[in-house]
Order: structure tokens, then C-alpha cells, then sequence
């Protein structure tokens, strides 16, 4: 496994506690046959938003004015082809949380449990008013990690 | 020719005035190998967009402060296929005017010049402050109309 | 309501019996805040492809080597914004059914059941050898109009 | 600037020879009013595309019958938002070359020059009859590497 963000494949797989799941969309095909890379991109948006909701982190967030967050950078790693019609299971921990920002890793399954996808990329926590980065709150970090 | 919004082919093609282009890109295409029948509309969407502010119509909205224009309705006849890395023109026109709305008609040729597909659509426009429908201004019909 | 495939709004809503959700994903959102109108033809693709499932349309097709249905036209009329998040119902149901064609119907509902958006379009039934038009069949037609 | 592909910032810009450029549709932005995180990746491929089609790359590997590019892993670095109607330049070039792999790296500007996107990915070329890695040609090395 190429990823850099990775360490122990086995341990890294093991540190996930939240999943939801995606269904492959025909239009989310290209003419290879199978889903466009580009579109993974989207599962992982859908999970991470999914994610911050079952954490309680977005209610929270909004509950302090503080509810943008921006994806800063982010990456996927293509280990299996995913096609039309299959549901995949996308799971998505905190890995690390810096000052105003926080790293999520994402892996995608396939229902034969076999890895699809790995991924990984920082957010960062801003102030809609002023588009600068907000400090991660103590409250928010322990939500993260699920403390 | 199937479309009800078409009468005599012949005269409907060469009532256009306008055209732009596009390029069929790999993330367009589904596993069919042709472009996904949903990715039309964003060619519809890019041509509309070029085709008002060629008009000059988007500037003048804008001068009046009533820039929004919302899709009422819209609607796609799928002739032939297009396929990836294609160049493919789209043409767009006025067909009528009403109160606060127009009736958009669009024509996508190949480059053999062979219709892929043809389309129409109605806009309305609204006030970004109340919500609701505004009256095209005579100054707008002009344009629209290529007076 | 505007939409000419509709005449008596309640007698149509009340034809439809099969439905799919979809949750709006906040790639499917644009500038304007709301759904993008070309992402609604990828709901009604999805919800097309799970209606055909659902009624065994799709497998009895593929049992024949019949399994290419390809979008002859499409069209939808927006009647109220979606937003990012929502829960959609997608109802899909057999309108009419030609020699080698069907239309279909669409209504999308909200949470609170309000009318978001309708719509139809004409599936082609094709020989993936040929690529030409295929009768469609007697256990076909039972199947589609629920008999 | 974070991304760890990149070294010397001024010297990785200068490196680029090709770009070309993509408009931004409407359909591509978010509700936040900029371009969604996920569509930066569509503009990658297509300019990814358009480079290996401008080196001759594509017709030399056609005529090797060895046309199959897959992305082994992509990312991208959000460092400026760029919004609907603004001409980006997107800029590829190869950093590296493995066996049967190789490495393009991404730099996307606006109008103004400013940096907004940057980014890197592997590509793998493989038989489309086996499905496995063929090694890089030569003939392929010399013309990525402009020689």
C-alpha cells in the first residue's frame, strides 16, 4: 500500500469507528466502465459531512457561530476499481487536529470488505465573518476524538 | 423529429444566432462510452450563460439590479450520441418573451455538423430581494430579440 | 402547474407506487444556494434504475440479452427549491408504452411532502448488438404497468 | 505553501512548459459561492488529458496499442478560491517517471496570476487485455520529458 498517510495498514483500518454508505450512480461512471475518479471525491464529502453530524461536531459548531469549514487540501488513493451499482461503505476518522484545522483519513469498502479507496485531508475551522481560521475548541476537539 | 417545440427543422436550425463550444470531457462520459444524458444540461447551462452575456443582456440586468434568472423548466431530445474529447457547438435563441419569463431554445451540432441534441427551457426572472417574478423591461425584449 | 404531461395534478400524484430516496449532497448545491437543476436528472436517473430493479424489469431484460435502455428525451419542471441535506422522495412510475419505447413519469417530493420538482422522459429499448429499436414484450409491459 | 511535493515554490512554478485553460460553469460552484472541492479534479483530468494528447504521448501509445492511463492516486492543495466565470490557466507537467508509471504535477491560476490550486497524481499504464502495468517506452520518456 503506496498511501503515505499510513502506516500500519491493519491498525490504521481498525481505528475507524464511523461509516455510512454510498451507492454508485450511473451517471458517477465513466466510459472505462467504472467510477470516474473524480467522483470519489463526493463520497467523500458526503461522509465527512455525514461524520460531523453523527459527532454532534456541526450542532455544536453552529450552536458557537463557527460552522465553516473549508477543505484545504485532499488526496484519494485508487487500490480498486468500484462499478455501477455497488454499495460502498465509506468510514471516516480524525487523525490529528492542529491549531484551526483537522486531519480526517476516509477508507472505501466494498461489500466484499475489500479496500477501493483510501484517502486523506486537512480542514480548516474559518470564521464566516472574517475568513480567517478559528482555534478548534476543547469542546470540539473531544467530540473528534470521541472523548 | 420528435420535439414538440419544433416545427419546420430547416427553419428552426437556422434561426440561430448564437453559438458556443464545448469540449466532451473524459468525466462526462458513463459506462454506456457516450456523454451521460445528465451532463447536457450543463452544456445547456454554460451556453445559456455565454449567450446572455453576448447579448449584453446580464450587463444591463445587472445595471437594474435585477440580475437572477431561474430555471423554470427545462427539456432534452437526445438525437445521437456525443462522445468523449468531441467538439461540440452549442447554439442557443429566444423563442418568445412573456411577462417575466423567456422561452430558451438550444441546438447541439457535432463536428460533422450532425444534431446531437436539441432542447428548450424556460426562464423567469426574479428579484433577489422579494423572490418574485420581475417584468422583462423593454429594453431587455430588444436585446433578447436582436433589435 | 405548468408541465403539459400532467393534467390532474392530484389523480397523477396518486398513480405513482414506487419511490426511492435521495439525500442532496452539498457537491449537487451551486452558488445560488440550492440544488443545481442539472443534478436533478441524476435523481431521476437513480430513481429510474431502482424503480426497473424493483419491478424486475431490469432482470427479466438482461435473462432476454435485452439490457440496453437509452434516454430518447428528458425534462423537468421546477416548481420549488431543494437545499443542501434534504431528504427527497423520488417517485417513478409507467406512463404510457410505445413498440420499442415507455414513458416515464417523475415527482419529487420533500420532507413535507411539497412538490419540489415533476418530470418525464422517453426510454428506447435497444439491441446492444444492433443499436437498433427492440419491440418491447408482452412480460414487459405486465410487468411495467403492474399486472 | 504545505504540499510536500514541492520544494523550491518559484522553481517548481518555472518548470511548467504546458497549460491550457478551463472556464468555470456555474454548475461547478457550491453554495459557499466558489468552485466545489470535488470539480477541481475534473479540470486536473482534462488538462491532464489535453497535455498527453499535445506531447503526441496519446497517438504514439495507440499506435503501441497500449492506451490505458489510470489514476493510481491524486491530490490537491486549495491555497485560493476561484468562482463561477473565471478563466483558469491549468498548468501539467511530469516530475517523475517509474517503471510502468508516472508522475504529473498540477498548477492552477487565475486571471490575476495567483496561484489557487496545486496538485499531483500517478498515473499507471496498463494492458487493456491483461489489465497489468506495461512498462514506460523510450520512446514515451523522451517525449514527457520534452527531449
Amino acid at each position: 500500500m503506496r498511501a503515505t498517510y499510513i502506516q500500519d495498514v491493519q491498525q490504521w483500518v481498525a481505528g475507524f469507528n464511523f461509516s455510512t454508505e454510498v451507492q454508485v450512480r450511473f451517471s458517477e461512471t465513466d466510459m472505462y466502465g467504472h467510477v470516474n475518479n473524480t467522483k470519489v471525491f463526493t463520497y467523500f464529502e458526503y461522509a465527512r459531512i455525514e461524520y460531523l453530524k453523527a459527532l454532534g461536531f456541526q450542532s455544536l459548531s453552529e450552536s458557537k457561530g463557527m460552522n465553516m469549514l473549508i477543505v484545504a487540501d485532499i488526496q484519494c488513493d485508487y487500490l480498486k476499481e468500484a462499478f455501477f451499482d455497488e454499495i460502498l461503505t465509506v468510514f471516516v476518522k480524525t487523525a490529528s487536529i492542529g491549531t484551526s484545522s483537522m486531519d480526517l483519513h476516509y477508507l472505501v469498502k466494498n461489500a466484499k470488505e475489500e479496500i477501493c479507496y483510501t484517502g486523506r485531508g486537512t480542514l480548516v475551522q474559518l470564521s464566516s465573518e472574517t475568513g480567517k481560521g478559528v482555534p478548534i475548541l476543547d469542546e470540539q476537539k473531544k467530540i473528534l476524538l470521541g472523548k
